[in-house]
């Protein structure tokens, strides 16, 4: 990254003082609740020292566009384009092409901002010509400014689909038609077989000088079991010598946005640090939970930091991203 | 068409008496000049009456969308959703996904709108899924309350292609992005050996009682020609018992808009109505003419009526369009 386009990137301008880390740091996240956790990382991290493995189990064709939620979510939140009172999509968004298409009588379920729809449209153009979305989503990230590496999990076709009571369901199906409402019954991952992690994605995890390897709180089921799923991701964090910490999604037994507790109770899972814990037990070498929760510490056995985790300003991300980079530097 | 959907038309409630021909009328045309007369014609004709064939020599993949020119411009155009200021495009429109596009640095030379989008988005898509364009055309048009019948020429791939000084240009290269400055040589027509007609406008043109056949004041070589050209079109209109009558394009050796006149002197063919007269000499029975040019009705061997053509007001369209039929009737 040169110099000036450091300069045009409005949050990192912003930034308070960096986080000197031994070495470059990876996240791992999904969508909203994890690019809260990802902007914190970022405006803290000196430029280019932040990679994230972002989910693409979300991604689905919709009126013949490849959208990738996930990677957009980070995307916007970076720089600085996402809506914060929505929580999705742009800020100065319109809707004028929602309104025409209306009137085509087309499928209007999947709510499509005007500016939105550049990424999706530009997305696919480059897609069908052969580019990875590795190569477009790096593109993307540079020509909004971004310093980070936006690493999708894999280029190849990867699918969340959610088995229901009311039969299975694709993700987006299940999480933006049927409102996450359907009871779940077990989450597939279709595609899982022949997917492969980006060569990004491995030179990232790989690298030797890692300081830490950050699990967002995101949606464990559905945002970072894909990523850690894609044969060869596991092993490669595993393989790694950097600390992995994970940032507990729960807040008082509850999901700041989203599902995840409700899904939790589904799957029979207690919403529980504990349970949280015990679902990524391979992996993590400690585990933060929010100051509500600072009794089922002791139900821990790994490391643990209690600290607010709840983000809802900016200094909040930066505060819970400087707390996480310093306890995996204790670990 | 229901008698709801006709009351939703907010150009053809305006309408004032309409014309009983004895049988249906088809128009053929091209974009902003053509759909001038062609709306005059809807609104002075009965409901259902009206078959318009509309070039698709302009169409073209970009942003991996497949866009029709004319046939949105005609489309718009009857529908009352046209951009009466520009002449081109959907009024009311917003430009967020320009500007968004701008920013990943896509091509953005051939504008957009955002309500624009989405019948290129959603055309593309039922594309994709095996729908023919003419399928396509009909149920936007049926959607937007249009009870015309707006036929695309073909269903194949057929590409007009400009051989210019500074060598061969698609069209919307030659026409957008060039703004036809570059000098021609000749026109080509990509496909055309293996392109046919639509069932829709062999049945159109073959229609028994067909009252007249109007060729629309549109460019004769980059809107008409494409359409003529199209295998088994011209033999249909020769087939047909019904008068053909053309509107010449130029008004005292300029057209009204667009680059006919430029090309025609670039092509060593004189701007004059004669001229218009020849090049479409196997085919019609009269030719209308303004007023500007009334000392060439001489130079004209087939019927011809002098009137005014410049089409300025709905009313201009609709005085036109009546006086293009009763001369049909009176050949």
């Amino acid at each position: 990254m040169t110099e000036t386009t450091k300069q045009l990137k409005p949050d990192k301008q912003q930034s308070s003082n960096e986080i000197r880390m031994p070495g470059p740091v990876v996240a791992i996240c999904g969508g909203v609740g994890g690019a809260k956790l990802a902007l914190g990382l970022y405006r803290i991290l000196e430029p280019d020292a932040l990679s994230i493995i972002i989910n693409t189990g979300d991604d689905f064709e919709h009126l013949g566009l490849h959208i990738s939620p996930d990677i957009d979510t980070v995307t916007y939140t970076l720089a600085d384009l996402n809506n914060k009172e929505t929580g999705w999509g742009r800020r100065d968004e319109t809707w004028t092409f929602m309104k025409s298409l209306e009137a085509l009588d087309a499928e209007t379920w999947f709510m499509l901002g005007d500016g939105d729809l550049a990424i999706h449209v530009e997305r696919s153009r480059r897609l069908a010509g052969g580019e990875s979305l590795s190569a477009i989503t790096a593109s993307f990230a540079r020509n909004l400014g971004i310093s980070a590496n936006l690493l999708p999990m894999t280029n190849d076709k990867f699918s969340t689909v959610v088995k229901t009571k009311q039969g299975v369901l694709s993700f987006q199906d299940y999480f933006v038609r049927q409102q996450a409402k359907p009871c779940v019954e077990r989450i597939d991952f279709d595609g899982i077989d022949s997917a492969s992690p980006s060569d990004e994605v491995l030179a990232a995890v790989s690298q030797p000088n890692l300081s830490a390897i950050i699990i967002c709180p995101s949606n464990p089921f559905l945002s970072i079991d894909p990523i850690l799923s894609v044969p060869g991701i596991k092993q490669a964090i595993r393989a790694s010598s950097a600390p992995v910490v994970c940032i507990s999604p729960l807040i008082g037994g509850h999901a700041v946005k989203g599902p995840t507790a409700k899904i939790m109770t589904e799957l029979s899972f207690p919403a529980t640090a504990s349970a949280i814990e015990n679902h990524y037990s391979e992996l993590i070498d400690g585990l933060i939970i929010d100051l509500v929760d600072r009794d089922e510490s002791v139900d821990i056995s790994r490391p643990n930091l209690v600290t607010k985790t709840l983000m809802n300003s900016t200094e909040d991300r930066e505060e819970l991203a400087r707390a996480a980079l310093k306890f995996a530097k204790s670990l």
